[in-house]
């Protein structure tokens, strides 16, 4: 069974142009096959804002209403999408930039309106994703790079969490592939102190998921992050990290997700 | 040999949410395989307005800066393409959207900056496109759907005019696939007389084109639709049209154009 590579990375690094082509490069010469997922960053909150789209929220997240939608997939599937892809064609990998619709890769559910109506954001699961068209491209040699717009299958877009995309289309082709899912952001890994960087957990299980979120260690934001992968790794994902993008080629590095019960 | 069809559709089509569901849904009906290159349209001057660039241009001409660049690629590989994409999709046909980057399709060079500098200008020929990864998708049943953005191949996108990426992408597969080669926009061929949308003139050959030219009742936005269709013409494409959008599967609709000498 090939190993399959699936990358995360994150919108905070996407912000730093000098980060992300370190990255880039790095991911360019990780082993075939592999896919990249990226997040969105700060551009599309300065073209909402310059536009004079209102940003309506809920609970700190985003509503996604058609202004809104329309200005993500500009920023995410157009400019981020394909700076991405332009930059690993340099470094010598052969990336293919991709939406969901495109090729019907990725399709989504359209979120109840209630009990919150969050707009176009879509939900995906395991059979939204479609795995022989992806592993014609991988097959091929082809790097699907992904940004986080997905489609309903009925002409419109949806915007997608990028997390949740990386995991599900990892544990998709997990039974194609010995799949490993990294994902990858500005931080070493989990940390056991927020203000700490160098704290970094290096493994944690289901029962100290359960502790570190008892003992509200885990901060907000990391929390559906750690959802995530450990849906991946339910899955059957051979091998989940959450590490620094600084340090993708460190294969020790992060905090390694284990099913195991921790002993 | 495969006969294979490409389609060009304008930005003023684009333009109109009616006329270009319409168009889509007819495109999906068309006989796999396929391509389809489509232009702007108005948005992109609108998101330049909105967001302060300035438009700078030269005997009419756009040049593009590194900010006219940005809202370019946002809005011909973002929003219009994705939007296209999940149209065709939810008809029926799996429509995969690309830029020159994606999978190295299609390389550019930059357009040389005397005598005069257009920016972030790519010009394209024959020998840049990729026609092993479109002969892929062509033959799995993936319909390529082009903005017409490429990429140096150094890292950089460059906006490319999309009747050349039509005409080029036609020229370069020409050789694989019997190609047929369909301009569509809001008129219903080329006009005898501007004024009158019902002087289309059936055929024109390259002798007739010189007389058209030189008695100047081909007007200016015309001329290098006609030069790229003669360049595809003569690149070895079996048929190429000028045809109204809304008439796309009505086959001998039109201006053809021939190669051969006029009796």
């Amino acid at each position: 069974m090939n190993t399959l590579t699936i990358v995360k990375i994150g919108g905070n690094v996407i912000d730093r142009p000098a980060a992300l082509q370190t990255f880039l490069q790095d991911f360019a010469a990780l082993e075939s096959p592999k896919i990249l997922v990226h997040g969105g960053g700060i551009l599309a909150t300065e073209l909402l804002e310059k536009t004079g789209v209102p940003v309506r929220l809920h609970e700190g997240r985003r509503i996604t209403d058609a202004g809104t939608l329309k200005i993500c997939t500009m920023v995410y599937a157009g400019w981020i999408n394909k700076t991405i892809v332009a930059q690993l064609q340099q470094a010598g990998c052969n990336a293919v930039g991709l939406s969901g619709a495109d090729a019907n890769t990725v399709s989504a559910t359209k979120r109840p309106p209630v009990p919150v109506d969050f707009g176009f954001v879509g939900d995906v699961v395991a059979g939204c994703i479609n795995v022989p068209v992806l592993s014609l491209l991988l097959d091929n040699g082809l790097c699907p790079v992904f940004c986080a717009i997905t489609h309903d299958m009925q002409g419109g877009l949806l915007n997608t969490n990028a997390d949740t995309m990386a995991s599900v289309i990892a544990a998709a082709l997990a039974k194609t592939y010995r799949t490993k899912l990294l994902f990858c952001f500005e931080k070493g890994g989990v940390l056991a102190n927020p203000d700490d960087d160098h704290s970094v957990i290096p493994a944690i299980d289901t029962a100290y998921f359960q502790q570190l979120k008892e003992q509200k260690i885990i901060s907000k934001g990391m929390l559906p992050k750690l959802d995530n992968a450990f849906a991946a790794l339910h899955a059957g994902v051979a091998e989940v990290y959450i590490k620094h993008a600084a340090r993708l080629l460190s294969a020790k590095e992060g905090t390694a997700l284990v099913a195991g019960v921790k002993s």
